[in-house]
């Protein structure tokens, strides 16, 4: 077999084989294919896409390039919850304990945060003493007792989705459809779950830009799901504007706490307890949608998903189960103060996700180190009312700071006189 | 500036400006741009081309980046000559030598053959004592002595074409229109000439398969010529079949010297004639393309054209001027005998090519080695009537051989019953 030929085939829109993708994929991770060819294949799947054959063979090579997490002495059905990243989207730190508290299993690896989006690990990892360093036992055994772990995927794990993704950043290719569904699902399939909730984000602060883009990875991810024997739905969720009110990783644990707590923003709310009740209902626990979406409420009203949260955090070290004003300390609190008055029609999520990121809340690479205790909190969400000089925002920083960032942010808010029409986070759920 | 912008850009068709261009193949010839970010950027052109002026800023990067020839010393018009490769094609033997009896100045650099294509300077390196590394002062001296020379390209002369062809190579990124322009004519212009002839080959045994693809690339290279105020003629000429009847160097170097005593065959001295003509015309040495043309059938006939090969390979430091039968010593020569009875109405140039190389004639990859002296030899050329038994064409050989050479040979060929309507060796020439 010739890479060449593998090239040519995709370039030219010919099909390729099981065996050819799977050559391809083991060569290259053994380091016998030069990047220079893989990254002119990756730019041929940007532009001539890969049939729904070839994504499942893609994505069943780079699942066998490594490890794979074994849960099956794991009584019950066990789920899992991925989010395509967004900006201020804490939900996994909601929907775990939550879900667990309902009785449901969860077994989550997770990743870090990169440019603009956020990661769960992070924000784990900023509550004082937490580690998702679990060694696999670790791991097995407190998904056995605390019914929830989220832990940082192992090196080797899905090696070859390591590989491929560093290269398709630096080459324009991340924007692929079947690349991405393939490089997602590949880590969810390793990971052992049977049931996978794909959290799939639309708009600006999104790698989707549209709702038919949402839908379509959404397709190609279900499929490959089914095609590995394993069940996925994916709720396609909004990320125009940023989702709850708090971006940064403390901020966010706060606000993922009220949300536990039932005093969470509704936006939030309305994502975890619908995917939260999916998992309650598919795991057998309740025998309706509406009978699952009943005991989530219950959870969260009696404080039983907040208990949880903090048994899961404890179990992963924690030393802290304070978190009042004094968790987050920042050098200073800056208000942006309205200059219009109206509705807000649209707080962009990017230029937020951007400007936390400059605060050092984010990393602009793998490389860089983050700060817990910046962010950025909404004083008000879309479609509320503001008048001329009162806070739109609070900006917590400590010493990163840029001349721009008053101006973005201001930019990035839109008004209008009259209220929008009704807006959903969740606009549609594919099984 | 960024590398992967300009992928972006070249990737959403949003026009790259010159500077980003000439920044790019500087740090790329200076070993700070990975090839891996290149074949991405190679492979998005191969999907959405470039815009002339993309074109024209990479063909002057390029051209800028190592060495060009100065021929303002030598006096009069400098022709030269290029072929974009075929089979069987050893029109530059031919048209130097006939170009320069007539009066013309040609200052030729080449480049060797590769796959199924031959290469000019393998053909007069197949003469004994012939070299064709000259220094710039040497080729600079017989350019204004013998009136042509022709010498390999020196390591230095637009290195990155050198590093981009052989990156495109292997990563499926050959077949692109503004990425071949670019390459031919960045060599053509470092070179000096101030008229390029260009012999286009389309059909089985060229890289441009229609006629329509040889007219995109000619229009697209005579822009670049125009545009660094160079003129530029294309020949779009027949490769469906090879070209005369010669396949190998040292058979081929015989019928070119045939062809400049006049006993050629017609497909390769019309060709021949055409290009010379032309540059006669334009060098000014006759006031009309017809009175070129007389000339040029003068200097055949009178033997000029054939004195002239003879003082040009000497002053190239040949030790032989016996060109008979002699010339060419291999261990066997087989005859493939027809098994049908008909007018031929193809041969397959590709085939015949790839079985030469597989002879020795040519090389699979840049470190093969070549036999001077192995090849084929037509018998009949197309639309001519052959019999039963009667030799298709002779194959010399030595010790290179596979099974596949005789089944190959015969399925090279098709057969019809009455002779095809009138066939063009050049079928449109484009100004």
């Amino acid at each position: 077999m010739r890479v060449i030929d593998i090239i040519e085939k995709t370039k030219n829109k010919i099909e390729l084989t099981e065996e050819e993708i799977t050559w391809f994929i083991d060569e290259y991770v053994k380091g016998n294919i030069p990047d220079y060819q893989v990254s002119a294949w990756l730019m041929a799947v940007n532009f001539n896409s890969l049939t729904k054959k070839e994504t499942y063979y893609l994505t069943k090579a780079m699942l066998n390039s490594g490890d794979k997490i074994d849960l099956s002495s794991i009584k019950g059905i066990k789920v899992d919850k991925h989010s395509t990243g967004g900006v201020g989207d804490k939900a996994s730190l909601v929907v775990g304990p939550l879900a667990a508290a309902c009785g449901c299993v969860m077994a989550k690896l997770s990743g870090r945060g990169l440019g603009h989006t956020g990661g769960t690990l992070d924000k784990l990892e900023s509550i004082p003493g937490v580690t998702i360093s679990l060694s696999e036992e670790r791991f097995l055994n407190q998904v056995n007792t605390v019914h929830l772990a989220i832990a940082g995927q192992t090196q080797n794990l899905v090696p070859a989705d390591k590989k491929l993704y560093a290269l398709r950043d630096v080459t324009g290719t991340i924007k692929s459809i079947p690349l991405i569904a393939s490089s997602i699902m590949s880590k969810k399939l390793a990971s052992g779950a049977d049931v996978i909730c794909l959290d799939v984000k639309f708009g600006s602060g999104a790698f989707m830009k549209t709702t038919d883009e949402a839908i379509e990875l959404s397709n190609e991810m279900i499929s490959l799901a089914n095609q590995a024997g394993k069940k996925a739905v994916c709720f396609i969720t909004d990320m125009e504007s940023p989702l709850g009110k708090a971006i940064g990783n403390r901020l966010e644990v706060l606000e993922a706490i009220n949300c536990l707590k039932g005093k969470g923003p509704k936006d939030l709310e309305n994502i975890c307890t619908e995917i939260v009740s999916y998992m309650v209902f598919v795991s057998g626990i309740r025998n309706s949608k509406e009978e699952a979406k009943k005991l989530v409420y219950e959870k969260l009203r009696d404080g039983s998903g907040y208990n949880k949260f903090l048994e899961f955090i404890n179990a992963q070290g924690a030393t802290t189960n304070t978190f009042d004003e004094s968790f987050v300390s920042c050098k200073e609190i800056i208000p942006l103060l309205s200059k219009k008055e109206g509705y807000i029609a649209k707080i962009d999520a990017l230029t937020l996700g951007l400007v936390s990121m400059r605060l050092g809340a984010g990393r602009e690479t793998k490389e860089d180190s983050i700060d817990p205790n910046v962010g950025i909190v909404l004083n008000h969400q879309c479609n509320e009312y503001v008048k001329v000089g009162e806070p739109l925002l609070y900006i917590y920083k400590n010493d990163k700071w840029d001349e721009n960032i008053i101006s973005d942010l201001y930019n990035a808010y839109s008004f209008s006189d009259k209220p929008i029409k009704e807006f959903k986070t969740i606009y549609k759920i594919v099984e």
